[in-house]
């Protein structure tokens, strides 16, 4: 039987860490068993911000498949490959372009909200405002039927599913098929910081590669209750990025459930919950950290390599059929 | 020695027509000597507009080529080939979309003039609005060193050159060439009506490939001098469409000299003008409407698939090299 095919990408601007490991990494490794699983490094979608810092955009390519290959996505049930070497996803995106207004794309609350926090202002690179244009195309590239987002993403597959009944309708054809979400699994982590998500940028982040010594330093220096000043200090639980990790990555709910009674009550102090947060992650990161220093550049290249030659063999039935349902195939 | 490229371009929604002749491909028949010479019947730029009238642009891809063929373009000398089969031009599209701003596309003095022209309003497709950017990929792909074009067009060859300069800049290279207009040769012709620039969609052109009759029936609905009403009366030669004809079309200068005074004097009628205009242009079309009415569509393709493989080969040394200087070469 035909399996259900999901998209995931990542963009090559930094390693992997903490954040993307429960928010979709975990996920992605169930998903493998279950659907026809594409994973995009998205070097391309990451040019149309990074095109001044093309070095942090290359290093991190191979970076990122480092990293899918160390939790656990087997390259066998997963298609691991880079965007920019699939040519066939810029002649979607160009006909894409004739379907959707500039009105349309401003409009777009995930668009929208970036360009604030990007800061562009009025000089935003046409590239990005056209990026939801450019998902569009990897998604419907390869007959994409479920994507694994976050709810702040729902917008771009409604973008997607509006070219595809657009592009249908015009072009008389059923060759492209709408997307769905699937929300709910996704989580999100908060930085260590307490402040916001975890992310590269702000530098804030438990990375999947950072070394023993790096995790307990940023583990130590975790926000917790800054009025839990004393170990018999009754403590907050909520807000304390501690217990939020314990409870993303301790598996034992009970004693996790009466440590935090205990920490509310008094008497629990941060360095012992530190130190077991630390154990925990020292655990999880050890076998990843491992796999991972096993992985050569060879290695890493023939991966992306044969993932690209397989998902470009699918992007062009996809790009065949839309130029013919233009009429444009000539010859 | 190497040859000077030099790029033209037809969007194929019409045939094409004596605007046409004078306009650029005499100048082209005469510059296929002296450079090499890149003609491009650019089907993906119609798309930006003519989305919805995917026939349209289709059936006359090979029109268009068959109209070059028949004026005198030799395909041995001229690389003709079809826009939509050069897949780097999209490619390269993307990476200059990450450099030009949605803002200096919207002050590009061409594609306002244009928005406006084509009354697309708040609507108008992202497609559209990048078309200069795409033709700077057009432009830069066969390292064009010449463009010969019209004053109206000289905005777009600069954003080219605009984002051929800031690409040298960012990835220290200098791969991309700036290109150069070609003026002076280029003229307009009045439409048969009076009123504008002779074109397809506003019908009052006449083809290339018009039967006798057709071309006939043309001439003599041409707007001559309305106060002109009897023979005897003064006639007025600026504005009269038919002596613009025959300057363009009508080899004779000195007789037509005579016949000016002799029509603002009075005494010459607009029929006898009017018959002499028509038997140039018979003159001057029979051959190409024989030429064209041999070219079968087998011949055709043929000759579009020979000068798209030709042109694809040097658009893909551009890529890699494009590619190359971003550093995104990775096998």
């Amino acid at each position: 039987m035909k399996k259900t095919v999901a998209l995931t990408a990542d963009r090559p601007t930094g390693k992997l860490h903490l954040g993307h490991f429960v928010g979709s990494l975990k996920n992605r490794i169930e998903l493998q068993h279950e659907c026809d699983q594409y994973i995009m490094i998205a070097d391309t979608q990451a040019f149309t911000d990074y095109f001044e810092q093309p070095q942090l955009v290359i290093d991190n390519v191979l970076e990122v498949a480092a990293d899918y290959l160390a939790v656990g996505l087997d390259p066998n049930l997963s298609t691991i490959f880079i965007q920019s070497r699939i040519p066939q996803l810029c002649e979607l995106t160009m006909y894409y372009m004739n379907l959707v207004s500039v009105a349309r794309l401003q409009r777009n609350p995930t668009v929208k909200a970036e360009l604030v926090h990007k800061n562009f202002g009025p000089s935003v690179p046409v590239g990005f405002l056209c990026y939801p244009v450019s998902q569009a195309a990897d998604i419907t590239a390869f007959g994409t039927e479920i994507v694994p987002v976050g709810e702040d993403q729902l917008p771009m597959l409604e973008q997607t599913n509006e070219i595809v009944r657009r592009f249908n309708r015009i072009y008389n054809t059923n060759c492209l098929k709408e997307a769905h979400a699937r929300l709910g699994k996704t989580k999100r982590l908060t930085g260590i910081d307490g402040k916001a998500k975890a992310s590269k940028s702000l530098n804030n982040a438990i990375f999947l590669s950072d070394a023993p010594g790096v995790i307990k330093e940023k583990v130590y220096a975790m926000f917790t209750d800054p009025h839990h000043l004393k170990v018999s200090d009754h403590g907050r639980v909520k807000g304390n990025v501690v217990f939020e990790y314990l409870d993303a990555f301790y598996d034992n709910a009970e004693e996790l459930s009466s440590l935090k009674a205990q920490y509310k009550k008094g008497g629990l102090g941060d360095i012992t919950l530190k130190s077991l947060l630390n154990d925990t992650l020292q655990e999880l990161l050890l076998p990843i950290r491992e796999k991972r220093s096993h992985l050569s550049r060879k290695n890493l290249l023939e991966i992306c390599m044969d993932g690209t030659q397989k998902a470009e063999t699918v992007a062009k039935m996809t790009l065949n059929e839309v130029k013919k349902s233009m009429g444009i195939n000539y010859f």
